[in-house]
Order: structure tokens, then C-alpha cells, then sequence
């Protein structure tokens, strides 16, 4: 019956997976399946017990299982891949790429045989390349498979503002293009505080430094814990992107998508703003760049293509 | 100015407690410090700036700062206690008591010197003994200082029987008695699906291994990490006392109060229904008990007695 | 595809009606469309066009359609029926049957036509009988027409006993069988407060008291009111209801449901808890009754069985 | 003790008061004070207590009280003013001022009285007059008398752009200054979807219908209801502007302000944009405006001059 619950797997049990799993309990998107290997299935069996336990309290209805059995997530309305090497301090995102390939490759498999009509969202570093892997090994059409970056590069540079101008982060609106991290392409003049533009009310180089800690945003968090990146952020951003799809809600956010001539850039997995409802990505915006900002999202595509050289 | 924002102290940045700085933010309670000790201090200023990076996309005004300077806790309306020794496999709870006293000693001296109005909440395991102290070490009047079982152990037996009944956990009513854990008193004349009596939609013998699944839930939870204990109810448990008080709701809930003469007892931390409101326990309940209900209460109470003359 | 959005009718944009969209809106079921005479259709154009206005504010995506035009309500998954003459002052309920009724048969033949897999939530009153009209008019199977009255009335009980002890609505459980008003059957033995028994915190004579003003609920408002009857409760009562089919939530709630030999009585809409979930009143709960509840419920339904003679 | 909840009240109980009240329980910005005349009282009443009938099932613990004795609103936090005569079709705004004024002067009387702390938000109509006349005759510093108009015709907009773009309301961004109705000044080089400028996505000439259509906003809801005005959209906007200053959020939001210079205006109350929080309007911001936008908002300085005229 159409009415039946929608259901999230979120693939990967650790930090960010969970907080995942969790948020999306939060918010009711529908009931929840955490996988992970079977080496990693008591923990995760762990968590989800947790969650589940908290659901009297928090008041959601939504059912979280813990599972290493790809069979539990069948027809799955959305899959959320976080699994994979974490990135530690002092490893470069590329570093990552060979072994991470290979978990998604598997991952990929699964997600083909038990959901076929599932929207992906792919969270793993380094995230171009790795939806770029999902999209080619599930042969999911391109609307569905989806990279998750711009909306935490977003958060956090709304939140560095919220917090230089000391205002609610209800009103700061920001726009980031191109590839996660050192190669992200905060569009400034697109930036506000209650419609208001950043540029009149932040200086220019204070403004700069700002846009500076957004890019080393991941290590930041990296070099302060230590042991471990960040998943909060991460998660709320997955979140926002699967409840968008789930409900339907047309939603204005950035994703990484697949270009077919878009901002001039083909077969290649870029940031770039989209439109996201029940068919994952319904539409890309193209934007009017200037030349610098153009220039920035060519060494950012540039960046994306290097990392897929490493792809075996 | 009275509508300046509320403030909430969590000591201790482990997963408990930064579970609880996440969801009382989240709640948007107030502003919230996380605290842990120095060696502790750059993960924890870690785990709160992602917090406050996910505010843009989780739509929360709470700022989340971590440190390890309790000056940074100044005027807490709340101070929530998780810091200790977590309890691990094979560890009885008892074992944790003198070096928790210990962490208890020193976390008091710093609530009471920077925040002598807040209302503290205490989870550190076993947590009436460690109530206790905090109460005697702080010198803060008994409704002040409130420890935190029965919330969690109600919620624990609440989502066993909404999986058993597969109905939703909203629906479900129970109530919990007593110390956590082994010498938990469940009445489950008490509970409810949607207000049908469970004796009447559950067999007997059923019920009663829920019951003991309920009573064993920490440790079902520490068996399947292997390494670590639950962290999502206990922190949506302290949660909810804590929004109790800040929003002064009244609510009728379990807490580890301070006894003189209720159901018996003298000089004793133990879990009974009260009223949280502004004034921290602005009331205890007195239910008459069953002999056998208040035999097995007895039993809790020396229980904690034992654990107490454990206190150096 | 399977993720588009869930659509709700509502069935007369009066107060109640208006609020019940409204209500459904917030909570972003679905899409909503508010359904008037083409008499009445620029006023419920106009509500519905400021509830859209409020959307930004608010934060839901849920698209309000004001209309006369049933071909707008098409494929709804859940429709509300609000439509029919008010009760005024000194009106009896019974008055109101056969003008209602017509009403009804008119709005089914809408849904039957246009919405043919829709769960049917009847609040128009005389409503045991209202909902049997649209249970026979529409054809539709028993479980997917669903009158509503105890989760009102179990509302006013909970509202008068909270402000009575002074504590949070949120710990209030209580439970009500039977018909609407002067013949509901308020289970007193199974309500509480925080998992109290009401008994032993409100004197019998009191408790009386407010169980009488329960049964006189809508009365007091009607007669407070001067011109109209009430919508907050009535409109909050009939949206839970719908987010429990909409959601599945499993939700133990009492409905006016279709008895085919439950409690003894057949061919009858009486108040009954049910388990409301994606299929409508999902199962009937069977109590154990003691002789006086179970008299009290035959008063009941004896007095729908009056009101449905005069069904033409 | 500083935990007790706060209070709000709202004077006037027609359709945007009554619903500004159930708004604010919604949210559990505190206790609510619902405030009419002496022959306003039994409906007040009957609306109130409908509201709180509805709490057990919406879940929020804000107590709702009608009442036309203002000593029941001693000590509020915040009071919203909706009293006074609703705008007719055909009836001109202007037309409403002195009968207005008369009830602007008598409610400042009673708040002075009671309240003497509180912060006023005006919504009554002509707004910025009947901002002035309160901030007068309650002698409040500026800070504490706002009134509404720019955040509900933002919404407004917005509604209207998500609409025509069939996307998410979440995601459009916009900005108006100066008077409400006629003589708003919408900034549309500072209006968005997903922060693309709408001026990229929407033709030139149907943005301008967009902003006419806002302009005229209300009386598009008069005109469809037939006989009364739109309450959905103005209740929810003062409530957000309530919640920004209850819950100290520093939100940037239009207000009407009184203005020493800003802008070049004295002595007067016009649509501006401001951050709301504890102490009611902490800042005034200063767009940097072109000609024409400058030009506009000095003819809207001017229709509010003679439009004060008109007071007596």
C-alpha cells in the first residue's frame, strides 16, 4: 500500500553513520537499516538498539535495525553511503581514493541487487570521485546517485558568520560551488545575513579568512579531535538531502552531480546547485560566473579529474 | 535582562555527554558548554564546533562551545554530570564507585563555585551513590540535585513492548521504581499500550522477560559495542529533565531524589516519580505499593546502601 | 513514482476545517486541499491562500489549494470530512441528522468517485452516524472510514485534569469509549498522570466533576462561544489521527470504528480504541469491561442506535 | 526564580489574535494571556480554552487563559497588539487611523500599567502610525515598541516565488522595506531561490506582477474571504518576531522601527531591517540603497507622514 513507511539504509556504522541513522529517526523520514561488515555488526546492532531505546523519549516512531545482512535493506527509498577509510591527520583526501573505490564497488553491488529503484547519497572521501564510482557500478540513472558536499561546506560557513556577526544562523544564506575542501568555490557576492550582503557588513579580508576556514573546515575538526573527522555537521547535511528527496520538498541545495555539458564540464562529478525532490536531482541551476569564479570552478573540475586518474 | 538565553553545562564530552549537548541544542534550550579536562580539551572544542556547524542545517540558534575552564560555565541554569570511569564488559557497577566519587568531588567544588543556582542532573553510574555526593559536596538544597535512571530504564522497557506489540512507542506508559539497573522495580501493573492495561495484551511470562531485558539493558547495550556503553537514551533521557526544568514543564517524571521519609526511607538517593518544574524536584509521589512491590523497593534501597558505604 | 507527495482533503473550510488543513500543513502530511460549495469558495480560496503565505514564515512545504472543485481532491490518500451544519445553542445533536446526512451522501459519492483508495476520517456530528452514512454510501471497506470523538474527548479529560494537578499535559493518559458527549464512557480506572493513577490523586467526587465537564465539552464551548461551536481540539484530534494513517505509525487511538461482533454489538459506529496505521483502523482492542462500563456502553449504543433511525 | 515561564499576551481575540495565541502555545514561547473587551469576554474565553483542549494532543504544556481583565496580564514578557478595527473591502487604510488610535491609546494605558518590562509588537492597522501612537503613550524606550509588516509581506513574496518556481519555501530568500501595502519597497536585487538571484531565473516583467501581486497582498485575502482579512500569515509573522525576542535568537528581520537619522528619517516609524532579540530591536541596519530604491522608500516615509497626520 502506498501509505507504507519509506525506508533509509545508511551504510557505514560509524560516527557519521550513526548520526545519520539518528537524525533521520528524528525526523520520522521512515524507518532505518545501519549496516555494516560482519565484523562490525555487533556494534552496529549496538547503536541501533540505542537509537531505538531513545525513541520512547525523543518520540519518533521511526524503527532502526542494525544489520551486516544487505537482504535487511531491501527496497530501501534512499541509501546513504558512509563507508570507507576516515581521513586522519596529516593524510591527504587523495590517499584515500584506491581503497575507498574498492568499498564502494562492493557497496554498489549490494545497493543494485536489494534497491534498485533507491536514490543514492554518497558521503565518502574523496566524494567526487567515489559518487563517480557509485554512479558507473550501480548503472543507476544520473538523478539518482548524489554526492554530499556543498550543503556542509555551506553550514560552515554560515556558522563562522552566525558567529563573527553574532546573529542566527536562520539568516545566513551562502552559495559554495565546485569540489569539497581545498578546491570548494564560495560564491561571496551570493552570501547574505537576512538578505543582507555579506561584503557590507564583514570586511573584505576578514571576509577572506572566513572563506579560508570554510575550505580547511574538515581539518580543523580533523586536527581537534585528533583521532577521527567530523560527523555532525556531515550528517545534518546527509539528512537534509534525504528528507528533501524523501518528502519530496524541491529543495534548492548544492549536490554533487553528474555534468553532461553543464557549466561546460562532462562526464565528471562536480558541485553545483540542484534541485532535489522525489527524483533525486530534478534540475541544475547554471549560474552567470564571473571570470574569477570561473577560473576557480576549472581548478576545482581539474582537481576532481585528477583524483579520478586514480581509479582503478 | 530575564529573556537572556538559558544556559546548560554538560561535564564530561564523552558520547553521553556529547549526545546530550547535541540534543539540548538541537531543543534549543539555551547556549551549552561542553566541559572535559585539559588533556581532554581540544577534542571536546571538536565535537562542539561540529555541533555548531551542523546549527545552519539543523535550524538551532544553540551555541555549543568546549573547554576545559569551568569559568566558561558561569550562571548554568543546568549542569549535567556524565564525566567518570564508563562502565565496560565484565566491570561490575560497583567497582566504579570510588574513583567516580573521586571525579564527583571535584566537578562539585566547581558547580558550586561558579554556578550556586543551577540544578544539576547526574548520570555517572552507579549513579544514586554519585548523586548523592554531589549533593552532600555541593551543599546545593536536595531539589537541586536530581540523578537521572528511571527516565532511562522506563524508556528501555517502553520500546521493548512497542517492538513486542508492534504499535507505536508513543502509545506506550510504564513505570520504573527503584535503583538502575539489576534492582530496577518495574510496575508493571502501571503500564500501558495506549492505555490498555499490558497484563491484559501480553502473557505473563512474556512480560516478564521483558522485564528482565529491560533490567539488564545497559549491559545488553556494553555486550554489543564491545568497547563503550549506551550513550543515545541515557543523553535523551537527561534531556527531557533537563527541558523539564528550563521550560518548567511540570512534568511528572522518574529521578533519583533525595529521601527524607518518602516511601520509608531516610538519608537515601532513590528513583520515585516527581515533579520537575522550575525548582528542579518540586515534588515526590508516594504510590502505595504492593507488598511485593515494596519488598523488591527495599531490596533496591539496601542495594544502594551497600553501594554507599562503598563512599570513602 | 513512489516518494511523491501524500494528499489529504478536507471537506468544508470552516473553522475546523480550515484549522484541520492548517494543522496538516504545519505537520507537512502532504499537499492539502480545502474543499467548499462553490458558494463558499473565494472564502476557502482566500484561507487557503493565506495559509500559504505563511508557509515561508512557518517553514512547511506543504501547498495549501482552496477549491470547490472535487476534481481537485483526486487521488487523496486520506480525506476529512468537516462538512454539515454546525451545532448551535440549545441545538441537540440529533437535530442536525438528516440535513448531515444528506451532506454526507453527497461529499461520498465525491470521494468514491474521485479518491477511491482513501482512508475517510468523519467529524461532522451526529458522527457514529454520519460515519456509518459514508460507510455505506461510499462502499468503501470498514477500515478505511473512521469516525473521530475519543481522541477529543480524551483530550478535554487530560486538559482538565492537568490544569486540576497543575502538571504537564504530557504525562496525562486517559481513555474513553463509546459515543460523542452526553454518552461516552470515560474509563476512569485507566487514566493517569505520569503512570499515577488518577484515582489516588483526585478525590471520587471531584474526579466526577471532571469527568461530567468532559461529557459536556463541547457544550461549554458552544455556549462560551455565543455563535460556533469548537475547532482547535475538534481540527488537533482529527489531524492525529491522519498522521497516524499517513504515517503509519501504529498509533493506539480510539476511533468511532465499524463493530462487526466486537463488544457484542454489530452493524454499528461506536468508540473503540483501534490501532490506526497505513491501513486505516488497522485492529479493534477489546477490553475487559466491568458490568457498570459495560452498561454505560450499552447506554451508548443504544443512544447511536436512536440517532441512526432517523437516517433516511 | 529565573526558570518560570514566560508570558506573553495578546490583545484582541478575533481571528489574527486568536490564532497569534495558538501559534505562540504551539511553540511553548510561555503562558498565553488572550485579552478582549468586557463583551468580548465569553468567546475569548471559549477560544482560549478550545486552545488548551487542543494541548494534550498537539503536546505543548503553554497554558492558554481569555480574559478581558488585563490585571491577568501582569508581568508579560511580551504583548502583541492586534486589537482594533479589521480593514473592509473598499475600506482604505487611512480610514482606520483615529478610531484605531482611540484603542492604541487605551490598551497602552494597560500594559504601561501591568507590564511595565514587556516588549510590544503592533500589528494593528496603520501600522506604523499605531507603532507611533503606542511607543507615545506607553512611553517604552524605542527598543521595546515594533511593529509588523515587513516579515509578513516577505512571506508573502516568497510564497509567491516558490510558487512560480515550484520549489521549496525554505529556500527563497527576499527582502522589503519601508510601509506595508502600497508603499513597500521590495528589494528584488536582494530576493533569491536557493541563493540564485531570482532576477536570473524570473523574466523581468513577471517579477514586477510578483511584487505588485505582494503588494496588494492583503487585499487579495480581503477580497476572496468577502468579509473579514488574512490572519494565517500576519499571526505567524508576529510570532516569529515574538520567538526572535523570547528565545534571544538575533534574528535579522524586518520591523517597523523608530528611526533617529537611520535613513535620513526622524521621529518616525518605518519598515527597516533589524536583529530582534532580548532587548527587542538591538540594531537598526543601514542598506546602502540606489536611487530608485531611496526614491521609493522616501515616498513611503512620506504616505506613513500623512497618514500621522491623521492622529489626533
Amino acid at each position: 500500500m502506498s501509505l507504507k513507511r519509506k525506508k533509509i539504509s545508511v551504510i557505514g556504522s560509524g560516527f557519521t553513520g550513526a548520526t545519520a541513522a539518528f537524525l533521520a529517526a528524528q525526523k520520522e523520514l521512515g524507518d532505518i537499516v545501519l549496516v555494516d561488515t560482519p565484523q562490525g555488526e555487533n556494534p552496529t546492532k549496538g547503536k541501533a538498539l540505542d537509537m531505538w531505546e531513545a525513541a520512547p523519549i525523543q518520540g519518533y516512531d521511526s524503527y532502526v535495525k542494525g544489520t551486516s545482512n544487505y537482504a535487511d535493506t531491501a527496497d530501501s527509498d534512499v541509501v546513504i553511503i558512509t563507508a570507507g577509510v576516515a581521513r586522519k591527520p596529516g593524510m591527504s583526501r587523495d590517499d584515500l581514493v584506491q581503497i575507498n573505490q574498492g568499498v564502494m564497488k562492493a557497496v554498489s553491488k549490494e545497493i543494485a541487487e536489494y534497491s534498485p529503484n533507491a536514490t543514492i547519497l554518497v558521503l565518502t572521501n574523496p566524494v567526487d570521485a567515489m559518487t563517480y564510482t557509485v554512479y558507473k557500478e550501480t548503472g543507476f540513472p544520473k538523478n539518482r546517485v548524489i554526492g554530499q558536499s556543498g550543503v556542509l561546506d555551506t553550514a560552515r560557513f554560515c556558522a563562522f558568520v552566525a558567529e563573527e556577526l553574532n546573529v542566527s544562523v536562520k539568516d545566513i544564506t551562502a552559495f559554495v560551488l565546485g569540489g569539497h575542501g581545498d578546491t570548494m568555490v564560495p560564491l561571496t557576492r551570493y552570501s547574505f545575513a537576512g538578505g543582507i550582503p555579506l561584503e557590507t557588513l564583514i570586511a573584505a579580508d576578514r571576509l577572506e579568512e572566513i572563506v579560508d576556514r570554510t575550505r580547511n573546515g574538515g581539518a580543523e575538526i580533523v586536527n581537534l579531535l585528533g583521532n577521527g573527522s567530523a560527523y555532525y555537521a556531515p550528517s545534518a547535511a546527509l539528512i537534509e538531502m534525504a528528507e528533501a528527496i524523501i518528502k519530496d520538498q524541491k529543495r534548492i541545495l548544492p549536490s554533487i552531480a553528474y555534468l553532461e555539458g553543464e557549466y561546460g564540464y562532462h562526464d565528471l562529478y562536480l558541485g553545483v546547485p540542484t534541485l532535489l525532490g522525489a527524483n533525486g536531482i530534478e534540475k541544475i541551476f547554471e549560474l552567470e560566473l564571473t571570470d574569477k569564479e570561473k577560473t576557480a570552478l576549472d581548478q576545482s573540475a581539474d582537481a576532481v579529474r585528477n583524483v579520478m586518474k586514480i581509479l582503478v
